[in-house]
């Protein structure tokens, strides 16, 4: 590979194979040895412009040998990194890459295909059709989403990407309907738990900010959708002559990881013709395991589903897998047919061509990793792994119900769930009611900036009901329970420390 | 790392480190032995439904090795791959990979950051302002689209998302001055060669579809998009009581690598206010070179520019590179602010926080890749790169151009060219004018598919000006002068075989 008319030419080879071999060893020893990621700080504990400081101000004019760069990357940024990958990172939702997922994308990116048709790569779009089914049967999905019952999964980046796709569909659909001028009428539901994403497709689809619906939960609750909350919500919308178009309901909310009851919202969205999307993007994973499935009772009358392999499902950064029973919704919006995309295998109406199904017409060959992960776990190993992350987060879950300076704020669905300085405790026995709330919340928003500023451990925070929450998220691949252990010695000795000032 | 603890509950542990540098080490040998690409059909040769015949219906219920799945790969995968990494591959766009690349993609997997703000790991959006900038500056553009300037750049997927993103900022800055309620009257422009998408980015962001302008290009003007052409539709839309919005100029058009003239379009754009997006997906890569960096004069009367790094600038997919002069006018359209991505660096506004210039909220950490290429081989050496590619194109063009049987359609610019069958050639003497374009776009067509099918190159086509033409685009990074004389003996052959049948 490479001939010696580029190597006099170019000074270097750029994808000398046996070069390729020396490089690509040399990096897997230095991602190995990262995985010693403990000794690191788990919050990157760098002051903003730490880089461009150490950088220089141009790119170079001449190539440097890799073991330069990697001496930068170790020096430079490595300090820059917060570790998602740190067993004990518990902040946001896991970004739980593992091995298999790792040699996934390294195939897909060796080969490098671009695979928006059938025919510019069959197989990217033929794994994808597969694994896409495999997952959907291991979460039950009715059939009705799989390829096999006419709907079928499609692997995009985030979930971002996935609800403004059936957002768009869902706009279209109606649109066709009642026409295009009555765009500003078209109304899309959420709760004020649900992610931000979902008003952000809303924006960018062009819907009317002031029809955005964040509708309120409450603490009684558990922080979910209530079907007569919604119910009355839209109720009021179609007396103010709007047109109820698209619900997102939430498996695991960002917040608390609260799951909105499928069954009695669908209730309400099938008298309206209301395009119903199920946002699992953290939890859905949770679901191949059969104590959790009940969770999705009621998915039946949904319209879309998606989760996020790359979040408690393995599958390193990105992949979102999206299941639609109506895929031509989504074709009738998304696709597009330039001359030179067209061929005999697209023509022929016998292959899915995935351009039609995503915003954007590259993309990655994400499947493989999928792939992957499944194959080198199997479903029984995949299972269980959720469920020691579940075990794990319970352990820590006991030690804080065992501190009375504590308290759980909302049950515990899956592995993550959060904490606080409880205001009934002993410490506010002096304080008024409001007092209680106001200065437990002040100590639970000092005590996580404490913790996150030592680097031993990383959580992150919510305001739910008006309370300031520190989340704990179990689901790095590398956390085991003598972290949560430890962990839990960091919030005592950080909250002592606290009360001794 | 991987306890005994784990080992005994799933029989397997995820990311044991040792287990890790095993299989990564295996996976690297794949690779580098798969660059002997030479050995399989360019196009694969495989049929619709071929992989659903080979593989399991469900997943595994128990794990499988490395070793197996490696077999699977090369056995039921790699036949059914297009393989885009080929010398012989000469279709779409290049999708250059190389190992600089390959690797940063590695580093990046192996951290599996979520950057989606600055604090979720700094080192990932500070790397991504500095090689922005690096990148800027080599490209020579206006320092009104880099940090330093106070515009910036931003690591994408894909144009789709950096076109979605610019139009819905561009949308959102003129409905804040008319009123939400005109956004049917909004008035999106390109020609008919500009890239689908900007008809698709429009679509979702809710443009009307009547309000898209593909405006007519011609042979006599090479394909690009006239200033008067543009002048007249806008007026003609004014009268309407239309608002234009919103023109794409494109340097490298898909169908033929046009240029469009960005100075005397931007002439007529800035009399109306109208956003200009350049997309400079394919070539812009080439205006590194000073030869080249004439195509981009008048970007300094643009409001954005992207390019994709993943096609023709050895960046493995995914990376589009964009640059705003006004980055609060994308964030004010794009940014969210949910209480449990609040932090202080965001708060005190020191930082950027690239949720905010985007669709989606998780992002891998692309920097790195793009960081390894322009360190591995310097400024110089890819200026270099990029201009063997043109030269290899050229040679192949002079040999298109010795035989009197085909004609190039439009001059070459860059490393794509397109030819058909000459419909003047002797082979049509006997036809009159109208019998002699239909047969040689016959004629072209079968043995573009000739070509494809007998898995020596790959090539696509376009129609353009009613012409179908074969397109011919140099750009992976294993093609050398070699490749091109043996894809002409090919052309050559097939055609033969056509006339003498």
């Amino acid at each position: 590979m490479g001939s010696l008319h580029f190597e006099h030419e170019f000074g270097n080879k750029p994808l000398d194979s046996e070069e390729f071999r020396r490089q690509g060893h040399l990096i897997i020893d230095f991602i190995a040895d990262y995985k010693n990621v403990e000794k690191y700080p788990v919050r990157s504990q760098v002051e903003p412009g730490y880089l461009r400081k150490r950088l220089p101000e141009s790119a170079p004019y001449n190539p440097e040998p890799i073991e330069t760069i990697l001496q930068d990357v170790e020096q430079h940024i490595v300090p820059g990194i917060t570790h998602w990958q740190s067993p004990n990172y518990f902040a946001y939702f896991p970004s739980s890459g593992i091995t298999a997922a790792f040699l996934g994308e390294m195939l897909s990116t060796g080969f490098n295909v671009v695979g928006f048709n059938w025919v510019s790569s069959p197989a990217a779009t033929e794994l994808e059709n597969i694994v896409t089914d495999w997952l959907g049967e291991m979460l039950n999905l009715p059939k009705s989403f799989l390829f096999s019952g006419n709907g079928g999964g499609v692997l995009q980046g985030t979930t971002c990407e996935a609800i403004l796709c059936t957002l768009t569909a869902a706009r279209d659909q109606t649109l066709r309907k009642i026409g295009r001028e009555n765009i500003g009428m078209l109304v899309v539901y959420g709760s004020d738990q649900t992610h931000s994403a979902l008003q952000k497709a809303a924006h960018i689809a062009g819907i009317n900010p002031k029809n955005f619906r964040a509708i309120k939960t409450s603490k009684s609750s558990a922080f979910c959708l209530s079907a007569e909350a919604l119910q009355a919500t839209i109720k009021s919308d179609i007396e103010d002559g709007l047109i109820p178009l698209f619900l997102c309901a939430t498996i695991g909310t960002t917040g608390i990881a609260a799951v909105d009851p499928l069954q009695p919202l669908c209730e309400v969205t099938r008298r309206y013709g209301i395009w119903v999307h199920i946002d699992a993007a953290y939890a859905g994973s949770a679901c191949i395991c059969p104590e959790f499935r009940h969770f999705l009772d009621g998915i039946e009358n949904a319209d879309s589903f998606s989760f996020n392999a790359h979040k408690w499902f393995f599958t390193n950064l990105d992949c979102c897998c999206l299941w639609v029973k109506n895929p031509s919704a989504l074709n009738q919006s998304l696709s597009t047919n330039p001359e030179y995309l067209r061929n005999k295998a697209s023509d022929s109406r016998k292959v899915v061509d995935y351009k039609d199904w995503q915003i954007t017409l590259s993309r990655r060959f994400r499947a493989l990793k999928l792939w992957l992960v499944l194959r080198s776990h199997g479903v029984g190993n995949l299972r269980n792994f959720l469920r020691s992350h579940m075990k794990i987060a319970k352990h820590f879950e006991d030690l804080v119900r065992s501190d009375k300076r504590f308290e759980v704020v909302a049950p515990r669905n899956f592995s993550m769930f959060c904490f606080k300085v409880s205001p009934s405790s002993a410490l506010f026995k002096h304080e008024n009611d409001d007092e209680k709330d106001e200065k437990s919340n002040e100590m639970t928003k000092t005590l996580l900036e404490k913790i996150n500023t030592s680097g031993k451990v990383c959580m992150s925070h919510a305001i739910v009901g008006e309370m300031y929450v520190i989340r704990f998220a179990v689901g790095a691949s590398l956390t085991e329970e003598k972290h949560v252990v430890g962990a839990w010695k960091v919030v005592q000795q950080n909250l002592d420390s606290i009360l001794s000032h």
